[in-house]
C-alpha cells in the first residue's frame, strides 16, 4: 500500500496558511493523491486541487499548472529525491509499505556467492537496508552505489543510473526492488550486467535481460532506419525539466552537415498521435525524455539523444557499440 | 487550399529582428504551418519552431509553450478574430481559397424565398460577402449578424454564437460556409433553427439538424445520469483562456448544498484516458471548454457549464428546457 507523508503536508499548510493548494503525483498513485486532497480540505477547509496531468518525474512537476491555478503551495507526491523542495514545489514522499523479506530470501538461491548491488526507485528506497542485510546474512556481498545529482544512494530514475553504473566493474549483478521493469531495464542496459527484479507482490525474482535486450534491439533498429532518412524533425520537449534547446540545435547543425533537411518542433507530450499531424519528416529526434523513444511505439523512427548521437556516428562511419552504456541518457 | 499570410509574418520579423520564432495552428493546418516555418528559416536564417501541441482556439494559444522555448515572436495561425494580437501573440490569417459559388447556387433551391443568415468560421470569413450576393441575387433575404467579443461579423466559434443567436427571431435558417459540422451544430443548437452546411469541397448542401439533435440528446442524457451521482469531480481547465476557477468553486458549493461530495481537479487536456486514473467519482463537471463534453466520448458523465447549470435546475426540480439555446456556452 502506498503511504503518503500527509503529516508533512499538514505542517507546511499550518506554517504557510495558504488560500488553496495543489497536489500531483504519478498516474499510478493518483487515487492516493485524491485521498490526501480530501484530507486537506476536511482539515483546513481550503480548496485542494488534484493536478491530474502527467508528472513523470522531477523533470515534469507541472509547476506551471499550479501557477495557473494560483495555488499557494504545490505538493508533488511520490518523486523522492535528495531534496525536499524543487523550483518552489514541495516534494512529498510516497512509500510503498510492502515487505521484501520473502522475495529477498527467495533471491538468495538465484545469486548465491556473488557480489551484487541493490537498486530501487522512489517508492522502495526505505527497503534497501533491510534487503541488503538479508543478502549479506546469506553471504552475498552487497554494494550500494552513491547518489549523484538528484539521486539518493541506491536510487535510479528512468533516465539516470549513476548509483548503478559506478559499480558496474565491481559487481556481478543488480537487484532491483519493486515491480518496475521500466527502471530495471534501464539498469540492465546502462550497465550491461544481469539485473534481477525482486517483485514483492508476485513474490517473484525475474531476470530482466531479455526484456532489456528487446528494447535495445528496437532502439538500434530505429537508429539504422533513421540513417536512411533525408528529412528530420528535431523535437524540443516543453516540460519544465525536459527543455534541451541547445542539444536540439546541435543535432540540427550536425545533420545539416550531412546534407539532411531539418525542421524544428516543440511539444509538451511527444506521442505518435501528435506526430501524425506533421508532414514531410522521415525521422524524428526528441531531446525531451530518452524513455519516450525506447519504451513507446511510433510509426517512424523517433530517436532519443543517445540514439541520435549513435546516428551521427553511423553517418560518420564510426561504430555505435555500447551507446546505451552510460550513467545517464540525457 | 489553405493560404497563410506569410507576408505579415515576414513584416513582423523584419520589424522586430527576433533571434527565434515559434508558430502554431490547429491540427488540420499543421502541414501549412510547417511550410511557413521552413520559409522563415530560409529567408531569415533563424530557428522557427513549430509548436505542435493542440491550439483549439484563441482560448488555447499555448503562449506558455512559446515562452518556455524563449521564442521572441509567437505566430498563432488560423484563428482569425477581430484583433491582430492577443496576449503578446501575433495572430496570422489562414484563409481557405476554395470557391463557394457553385455550392451557393445549389443552396438556392433548398431555401428559396426565405430569410437566412450566413455564418462561418475563421477560414472562410472572406467568402461571406460573395455568398450573400449570390443568395440575394436569387431573391433570398440575407442578414449578417454583428460581431461581439472576439468574433467578427458573421463568425462563430465552437463555444460562442452571438452573430447567429442575435438573429434567431428574424431569420428562418442559417447557412454555414465550410465543412465544419462542429461549428454548424453549435449554430443549430444555440438557435434551434434549421442550419445548412455549404460544403464547397463535396459541392454539397446538408442540413445539420439531425446531427445536432444527436449531440443534444447525448448531452441531456449525461445530465440526467449525473443527477443520480453522489460524488462529483469538478475540473478546472489549465489552458490559458479556459481557466474558470470561479465557476468551478460555484458548482462545488451548489452541489454540496444538495448533499453531494465534490473533489476538485485541474487538467490541461480533459480526456477519457486521463479521467480513468481517478477514483471514487460518479460524474464530472468541467468548466474548461463546453465542446469537450458535447463532442467527445467519456465512460461517465462529464458535463460542461451549461449542462451543469441544467443539472442544478434538475436538483432544484426546475425545468431544463432550452439549456443550450444561448449566445455562448461558457
Amino acid at each position: 500500500m502506498i503511504v503518503i507523508d500527509t503529516e508533512k503536508m499538514f505542517r507546511e499548510i499550518e506554517a504557510k496558511n495558504p488560500a488553496s493548494v495543489s497536489l500531483n503525483g504519478p498516474d499510478g498513485i493518483l487515487p492516493q493523491v485524491q485521498e490526501a486532497a480530501v484530507k486537506i480540505t476536511e482539515k483546513f477547509g481550503i480548496p485542494a486541487y488534484v493536478l491530474a496531468d502527467t508528472t513523470w518525474g522531477t523533470c515534469d512537476l507541472n509547476s506551471n499548472g499550479s501557477k495557473v491555478l494560483g495555488a499557494d503551495i504545490q505538493f508533488n507526491i511520490g518523486h523522492t529525491i535528495n531534496t525536499d523542495m524543487l523550483d518552489g514545489v514541495v516534494l512529498i514522499d510516497a512509500f510503498d509499505d510492502v515487505n521484501f523479506d520473502s522475495v529477498a530470501k527467495k533471491c538468495i538461491t538465484h545469486i548465491t556467492g556473488k557480489k551484487v548491488s541493490v537498486v530501487t526507485d522512489s517508492q522502495h528506497l526505505h527497503r534497501v537496508d533491510g534487503v541488503k542485510k538479508i543478502l549479506e546474512d546469506a553471504g552475498i556481498k552487497v554494494k550500494i552505489g552513491s547518489g549523484k545529482g538528484q539521486l539518493n544512494d541506491g536510487q535510479v530514475f528512468g533516465c539516470e543510473f549513476y548509483p548503478a553504473t559506478e559499480l558496474k566493474d565491481i559487481v556481478d549483478a543488480y537487484v532491483f526492488l519493486g515491480q518496475s521493469n521500466f527502471h530495471a531495464a534501464g539498469i540492465a542496459l546502462s550497465t550491461n550486467k544481469p539485473t534481477y527484479v525482486l517483485d514483492p507482490y508476485f513474490n517473484e525474482v525475474r531476470e530482466i535481460t531479455e526484456f532489456a535486450l528487446k528494447l535495445k534491439k528496437k532502439a538500434t533498429l530505429s537508429i539504422y532506419k533513421a540513417a536512411q532518412a533525408k528529412s528530420f524533425g528535431v523535437i524540443v520537449g516543453l516540460k519544465e525539466g525536459q527543455l534541451s534547446k541547445v542539444f536540439a540545435l546541435k543535432f540540427k547543425k550536425e545533420l545539416e552537415k550531412h546534407g539532411k533537411t531539418v525542421q524544428l518542433f516543440a511539444l509538451t507530450d511527444i506521442t505518435n498521435e501528435r506526430l501524425q499531424n506533421l508532414r514531410g519528416v522521415d525521422a524524428f529526434i526528441q531531446v525531451a525524455c530518452p524513455r519516450i523513444s525506447t519504451d513507446n511505439r511510433f510509426d517512424m523512427p523517433v530517436l532519443s539523444s543517445p540514439q541520435a548521437n549513435a546516428l551521427l556516428k553511423i553517418l560518420n562511419n564510426e561504430s555505435i557499440e555500447e551507446y546505451l552504456e552510460a550513467p545517464h541518457w540525457l
